[in-house]
């Protein structure tokens, strides 16, 4: 088994994720909302390019069982039910309905993933559990980041270590891992007696506090606090049945 | 000021790149092969794309008065005086003489750091130098590593770390990193008592050593070997007389 990690979305060419199992992340702020609003009671989450489609997609569903989410310049969508932040996302807003969300980076990213055979979900809430899972599975693995601006971003590379930690630990080192995945481990394990203070001094997380968003960035630090593994297949995104107990 | 870190030629669009300073590193090994002919007395080193550019290069200079060295699949290309590892550039061999030099990566590498205001050149060997005398330079300063097969290379990032320490201890602290190179510096901190395990660890550093050349790995490791700040100007990289002593 080979684990790589590929730092923006851009980089991550078909080729290299075909056959593989593909992990999505964007911790600031895509992937912990993904992750929160699945862990309260969202039946599934719809990642999708535009606003336009969000709409589209909103009408051909059920009146009252959907939800439209997402953000541009960080900030919620006119006219959508919640924004980026995933402490909007909680169980009394969200259960029981679907999620058809659209951000800048994130959604493109978790729809990346799909070039793989197998595409998950994962950010420091539940990057532990992804990687442990992704362990007992006989493929490949890449961790995507969504970077920031195209550029390497360290909140989603810090989750990639996450993976890559839980990966390499349950497989008991039998993993060849790419250099920037040796890296993001060293970075992970660095870092993760204090994950909330790495996060506000990324790049990212500082813009987020510019703009009032320093709650998200200390919320989405949180490691395990969902110990959860969302699959993607066939435009969804849904929790599976496995768990930490298995 | 502000550093910028980019892990692949590939990536840098010469809007990145305009106006700084911008710090070529190809640690493993052409960068490494410019610093040590250089210290050994070599006059410049005139980088170029192709072998087919190097012999017409070549042909254009006085007879007797310079060496053809690079490699292509990492071995000598036929013909040439000298291949790609630094150990072949004694003092003997090359004082006195210009050097025409052709590599996969890093030969492109030094090239496009002309597109900044300012170039110089880096490798382990003199990538503390590099870093504080880029402190007193009054530019923005981006770190351009090679990478390998248009990839995040180890390697590479560390010497990015190392110039990054030096010129953020240089300036006490005043300049703005993007996330790459905080992320560089903390694995160069923490490689940095070890250097030569840490390259035979990355992926290239392994495929070299499999090829034979473990001993340039090793020689590669060598921090502040040579402190010297090569500049690479009107298509030639020359020694500027910047030391550690001023």
């Amino acid at each position: 088994m080979r684990l790589e990690v590929i730092t923006t979305v851009e980089e991550a060419g078909a080729e290299r994720l075909d056959g593989r199992l593909v992990i999505a992340v964007d911790v600031l702020r895509a992937t912990t909302t993904v992750v929160t609003a699945l862990a309260h009671g969202v039946l599934g989450v719809w990642p999708v390019p535009s606003p336009a489609e969000a709409e589209a997609l909103a009408r051909s569903m059920e009146p009252g069982t959907c939800l439209r989410g997402g953000e541009r310049g960080s900030f919620r969508l006119p006219g959508f039910d919640l924004g980026n932040s995933p402490l909007e996302y909680t169980a009394e807003r969200v259960r029981g309905k679907h999620l058809i969300l659209t951000t800048t980076n994130g959604t493109a990213t978790i729809r990346r993933a799909s070039c793989g055979s197998l595409a998950a979900v994962a950010s420091l809430l539940n990057g532990h559990t992804v990687g442990t899972w992704a362990a007992r599975q006989e493929l490949d693995v890449v961790v995507l980041c969504a970077g920031t601006r195209g550029r390497f971003s360290l909140d989603d590379v810090l989750c990639a270590g996450q993976v890559t930690d839980a990966l390499v630990e349950a497989r008991h080192g039998a993993v060849e891992l790419c250099d920037l995945a040796v890296a993001a481990r060293q970075l992970y394990i660095h870092h993760r007696a204090d994950l909330p203070g790495a996060l506000r001094s990324t790049e990212h997380g500082r813009r987020l506090q510019t703009l009032g968003f320093s709650a998200d960035v200390v919320y989405a630090a949180q490691a395990e606090l969902w110990p959860v593994v969302p699959a993607y297949a066939d435009g969804v995104v849904r929790l599976t049945s496995w768990g930490p107990g298995e």
